[in-house]
């Protein structure tokens, strides 16, 4: 078992006492960094980041030589599964991912098959082991997937979507057939996050992008039973250490009480959610991660601290908390304001945890 | 005081005995009905509809010809108001609202002055006017505006926005310029309501279609406080009867009780907001309004009733729920699916009036 100098933001997911709060923020390796976007113009394409394992690693590595991020997280997306899977993912300039055999029959839906994670993504797999060398033992590393409802939207749909309704009209329509569909999903990302643990992933967090675009009870019955069955699937151990884990529902504010039955260590909360109430509906069942709003790093940096500190008072006193953004930083943001932010975590948590 | 042959839509939001849910849906008078589109053309472009008070009459009864909704909604578009104020609406294909001369300077909004809209808006006034002669006290008319909030969101940004990175930076770096604008809008917005309520709209609505993209402190200082501004302006009697009034925050089901407490009639809720768990939280303070996912409509038509029935069984017995969709609806939904919708909803919910 490598011994890990800092460990507090497993602590803090599994609400062990901690010295201050940790912070790290969803696409802190990303294009807001120059060294990023030099990397990803030299690989050509954002897809030649992700499958090349050295430049993966690379990439994960780069913000945390500028900032004292408390994770890091492994640098992928989370569409690799459909890729995977056959559908043929590509990236077109400004038009977000596309598949170029989206599903469109109830036969594609039959002969997908569960993903083998060592040789179908192979390359997510060197990387997460590269990264770990690499990290030497200084933070913990992220491992994620999306979640099987989220997937399921882009294999659909064939991309992303404003409306939803091809993947709505397949929910409501042949509820069984979307069954079978997120069944396999379910399963291959419990065999994709097992197999980035077993290669040393020491916390995996599930991106729920699109389950709040549902009713609450579609939620239920076509995200939330599905993230559950990846969490019962999940083999939560590395190096004989717990393997702690994040739900995250963008949107899915409402539903909290309802993910803190499913068995995940942590929530994620975006920023439309208020944490203090959110701390007092969930009580002692999960920990929680946010919630800045990421437009919030457009502000001043007197206001940015100003913002960090609300947030560390209305969680409060205690463990359980890990600092994030409420969604993925925004590639035009200044990292100088990224600073501003992790140090204000730092600074003034300090004073809720002794 | 013209007799109204058909009040249950005015009796259900102020919780009056009704003898089934009354329907009405977002966006009736629209491009899913080809009638419509024919209007559209040949008045040349969207806001040609809007402006031609005869225009606008026509395309807000053709849905009534074809559907037995229980009340109108005026044809117009919430970018009414800021279109007074100067700033240049126009529609470019495919790209939504633009403003030729959005707010850039703290000077722009200072020199804002807040409208008179029986000179600066009297297109509409002339259409409601127009509208409620011809329903002939056949069903209640509605009249509209988008809310301060949802206003300042496109007259900073200049048009549609994605992340809403301008208006929140001047909402976090300059608030009181924040509240100077929103002030003179729900100023505007109380003179809109009030003009429309005078030339005969029988409720009004407010639409808050991006009071869901704030932080809730954020929807606190920055939303509500204006949509209750509004309210507390709002003169609510016509032709000696209380004109019922309707808050839709979307995205707000985090939000409800604070919304209840407004003193608005009744809110309307997004499909995401489960609306029996928002009838327990709000009590008897409001009626409310909602909420069948849009893209339900995509469904086949035995799916569509059942969905319908889910949801007024979920309500449950007795008044103060008004049905329609949790959003507008789509422009390539099957006019047919509409009527199984409200069909559905007169015939079903009978047996929760008696």
């Amino acid at each position: 078992m490598t011994t890990l100098k800092n460990d507090t933001f497993l602590r803090a997911l599994l609400k062990q006492p901690v010295d201050y709060t940790p912070i790290w923020m969803m696409r802190q390796a990303g294009r807001y960094l120059p060294e990023y976007r030099k990397v990803r113009e030299e690989a050509g394409s954002f897809m030649g980041v992700c499958t090349n394992p050295e430049l993966a690693c690379e990439v994960t590595l780069q913000p945390l030589r500028r900032f004292n991020f408390d994770a890091a997280i492994l640098f992928s997306d989370i569409l690799t599964i459909p890729d995977a899977m056959g559908l043929g993912l590509h990236f077109t300039e400004g038009e977000g991912p596309k598949f170029e055999r989206p599903l469109r029959t109830s036969a594609d839906i039959e002969k997908l098959a569960i993903i083998d994670p060592g040789t179908d993504l192979r390359y997510v797999i060197d990387a997460v082991r590269l990264i770990r060398q690499n990290l030497a033992g200084s933070v913990p590393l992220i491992g994620f997937s999306g979640s099987p409802w989220t997937l399921a939207t882009y294999m659909v749909e064939g991309g992303s979507s404003k409306n939803f309704a091809k993947v709505k009209a397949l929910m409501n329509n042949e509820p069984q057939l979307m069954h079978t569909l997120l069944d396999k999903l379910a399963r291959s990302v419990a065999a994709y996050l097992n197999a980035q643990i077993a290669a040393g992933a020491q916390a995996v967090m599930l991106f729920d992008t699109w389950g709040g675009v549902l009713s609450s009870d579609d939620y239920r019955e076509f995200s939330l039973r599905y993230a559950k069955q990846v969490r019962d699937l999940l083999i939560l151990e590395n190096e004989g250490r717990r393997v702690p884990n994040i739900l995250f529902t963008k949107g899915g504010g409402l539903w909290l009480e309802e993910m803190a039955n499913t068995g995940y260590d942590a929530l994620g909360l975006d920023w439309q959610t208020d944490i203090h109430s959110a701390r007092t509906r969930v009580g002692d069942k999960v920990a929680l991660q946010g919630n800045l709003d990421p437009m919030a790093l457009y502000a001043n940096q007197d206001v940015i601290a100003e913002k960090v500190k609300t947030i560390l008072d209305k969680f409060g006193h205690g463990s359980g908390h890990v600092f994030n953004l409420g969604h993925g930083i925004l590639p035009d943001i200044n990292p100088e304001y990224v600073k501003t932010m992790v140090d204000s975590v730092h600074d003034y948590s300090r004073s809720y945890h002794c």
